[in-house]
This record gives C-alpha cells, structure tokens and sequence, in this order.
C-alpha cells in the first residue's frame, strides 16, 4: 500500500480487527446479509466484545456495515454518488430539482438562518419541507427556508399548508432569476424525524449540506439538507460523479 | 421552532438530555473549557451514566464537543469554514493551492484509484503526502496519487523522497493544462497516521473528500483528503463560504 512507505504509526488493536474483518466481508459475506452476532464474532477472532465493537463502528462510519432497526448488522451496499452540484441542486422547483415537496409551514427560522436571510429575529418565512429519493430510497431531509419578500405574490394563493402549499411557494420561488448558489457540508446527528424519514436511529451520523440560493443580489433561500452519511457520497463539479469508491483495503497500511 | 408544526416525532430521552446539554452550553460554559466528569453530569441532569453518555456522542458528532486526548471533554469552537471550491482547491502545487507537501513515495494506489487513474493493476504511481493547515491548525492529511504519465520528465530530478521530491513532483505537474476537477465527500474514520497528524484519535469521524484532476482528457491525479469533521465545515462554490453556523438550538423542536 502507498502508506507503507510514508510516515507509518502503530495502529490500535481494534483497527487491525478492522482491516481483517473487512477482508472476511469482501470474501464472505453478501451485501445485505446479516453479521453473526458480536459474542459469536468476538470469539471467531479472538477479540474482546469491547474490540470487535468499536472495530465494527469504524466500519459502520466507512459504510461497510449498516445497523438497521429490528435487523441487526449487514453488509452495506456501496455508497451511492449523489449530486449535490449544479445540475442536480439546482433553483428549488426548477426543472431539475431532485426534491420532493412534502409540507410547508409559516414559522420564525433558527437564529442562524434568519441572519443569512438577513430578516428580523423572530419574523416568521416559509419552511418547506422536502425528501430526495434515490433508486427509490430516501435519501436526503431538507427544511428549505424562504423569507416571504421572496414570493411576495404568494398570498393570492388559498392552498394553506402541506405539499400544494409547498409547490405553490416554490412555484412563486421561480420567479426570481436566481444568480447562483454555494453550499457547505458537516457532519451532523440526525433528528428524531429526519431518522425515521431515512429509516436511520436518531442520533446517526449524517452529512449536512447548507445551501445558500442567491438573486436578486442576497440570500433569497436557505437549504438545510440532511443526507444519509452511511449510503451517500455527496458529488461536486460539473461531472457530476466521482466514481471513486472508497476502498477499506485502501487505508490498511 | 418551524418544524413544530411538521411531522413531529417522539425523541428518545438522551435526546431531550442532549437539548438541554447544548443550552448549558451555551450559558454556563466557554470554549475550550472542560466538562465536570461524566457521573457529575449525570448526577446533575438525573440521567444514567449511559443516556449522558450517549447525548455527549451527538454533541461530539454536531462539533460542539472536543474530545482530545489527556485532556477531557472540551467545548469546541465554532467549526470553521474550509473552501474545497475552485479557488482553494485548485490544481495541486498551483499558486492558490492550500496543501503543504511532506513526503512522497513511488508505490501501487489503491485498486480504486488505478481504476480512476487508468493505471495498471500493481503499476507504482507517485503518492505525495501533504497537509492543510488552517489558522494554525491543522485540518486535513492528503493523499494525492500521480501516474507517471502525467509528470514524464521527472526521471531527471534527482531528489529521491521526502518534501523535495513532492514539491518536484507538483513542479512537473504544473506542466499540464487543468481541465477541471471534482470532488466527492463521504463519511470516514481517521487511520492511524491521519489521526495523529490531525490530533484526533484515531477512528475518529471524517469527512473524506476524492477528487479528481482532470487535464488532456483523462485523470491526471487523485487526491484523498481528510478533512477533521469536528472542526470542519466544507465549503462549495465560488463565493467559497456560506457563512451559517449549524446552529445547536435549530434542530430542537
């Protein structure tokens, strides 16, 4: 491996477990199938629980192993590439959005949102309330936020909640010539019903994507996306996709 | 909050815990500052030591916690904005490029990276290790793979490793016209070595990002970058910032 003749440092006793067990998956075990449990697996090489644990969260975090409710442990499928780039993120509603509506409410946006929205404290925007479906699994939560200087004309409009009133903001979005957009991605912990939305445990580790939607010379719209960490590999550039997956072999010095 | 009035779900006990964790955060503690010991906490907030404990693992994977090593649990600063957009990021040893050089090594890449760079299975390319510091600190540990093809003429240098031979390397590269890159992010965990370098533990969470170097038709590089998801937030696009901060109390219905 190319580590090996670059600065190499003793690895942990669980983070060999790791490279072993991801052998044994490569070469023993289908994706989808369900892992013995952890007694049966600590005792096959002769690890403590303690060790096969935390080696078993490594490769839950590379999305090697998926914990799934009332399942157990299984051999994740490859992460699939999702476009967060232009093309497929573009202007919410637009011809080429990958999202679906699904609620829209009128409420006052977290303190943060408000100020990139640059609207006063406590003033109420839309929150529109999206799901992004890849292969036919969900994939991505977004809470979209749009002040109501947006879609100003939006009062004419009497559906009063849910996914027409969601399209119908959106519909009003498209209006405005948008002038681009930039995002930022994190880690974060999903909520409780952005979990149960993905069909992750509250509390799983997911990527957040913030996007900003400019027109009009300001923030016109605030994205907070929620995306799957275990399944998803977010891509960027116009390419679209980077079909590079990551190799658990790769980081094994 | 807006999504009070969306779908609400009922959130496990360790969440609640890690809500009001967050605000005693906020109002009782500074950055940097360590936290009373976990049965302190769990004694003041009347929680089992495990629900404590699972509520300062969300706060860890949202950044508001450190855990560093010899130290404790610290409050974390605000994540910082990284730009992985075209400035930033731009072709390797180029003039806006934010990555130091350390060392580099002929060796075989990964199987997924040969597929990427269309080398042969087993054919050495070059693998130049560099770091990203950011105010000091260090943010992501490189691994940036460069056929031979694409760099022809450095059999004529003769500095055989080390910082020297990567910076010749990038030289050469620079010979090349970019046509463009992308990138993809994921979720990992920090070998060993990146962990050290990144002062992190290792199998800490990481947001690994590929990127792909495109010049003459074809992939001239790939690098794999990562990035400390503590302290991390990606950024993406030309205005290379999106300045909102994940804020802690957004997600609290």
């Amino acid at each position: 491996m190319g580590t090996q003749q670059l600065e190499s440092v003793p690895e942990p006793k669980y983070w060999h477990l790791k490279t072993v067990l991801s052998e044994a998956l490569d070469s023993e075990f289908s994706v989808g199938e369900i892992l013995p449990n952890e007694r049966d697996l600590a005792a096959r090489f002769g690890v403590a629980r303690a060790t096969l644990r935390q080696a078993l969260e490594q490769l839950e975090l590379e999305g090697r192993l998926q914990r799934r409710r009332g399942v157990g442990t299984t051999v994740a499928p490859p992460r699939v590439g999702v476009a967060v780039g232009t093309e497929q993120h573009a202007w919410p509603g637009g011809p080429e959005d990958a999202w679906q509506p699904v609620d829209c409410a009128l409420d006052a946006p977290p303190a943060s949102v408000a100020t990139a929205l640059e609207t006063a404290p406590g003033e109420p925007v839309h929150i529109v309330r999206r799901t992004r479906m890849t292969h036919g699994q969900p994939v991505a939560a977004e809470l979209l936020y749009i002040p109501q200087s947006s879609v100003p004309d939006l009062s004419g409009i009497d559906a009063p909640s849910g996914a027409a009133r969601a399209r119908a903001v959106l519909r009003e979005l498209q209006r405005l010539s948008p002038e681009g957009h930039d995002n930022a991605v994190e880690l974060g912990s999903a909520r409780a019903d952005d979990a149960k939305e993905l069909d992750r445990l509250p509390g799983a580790p997911v990527l957040i994507v913030t996007t900003r939607f400019l027109a009009q010379g300001r923030t016109a719209a605030v994205s907070v996306a929620t995306y799957r960490a275990d399944t998803c590999r977010l891509t960027f550039g116009d390419s679209g996709n980077v079909e590079i997956h990551q190799d658990p072999q790769r980081r094994a010095s």
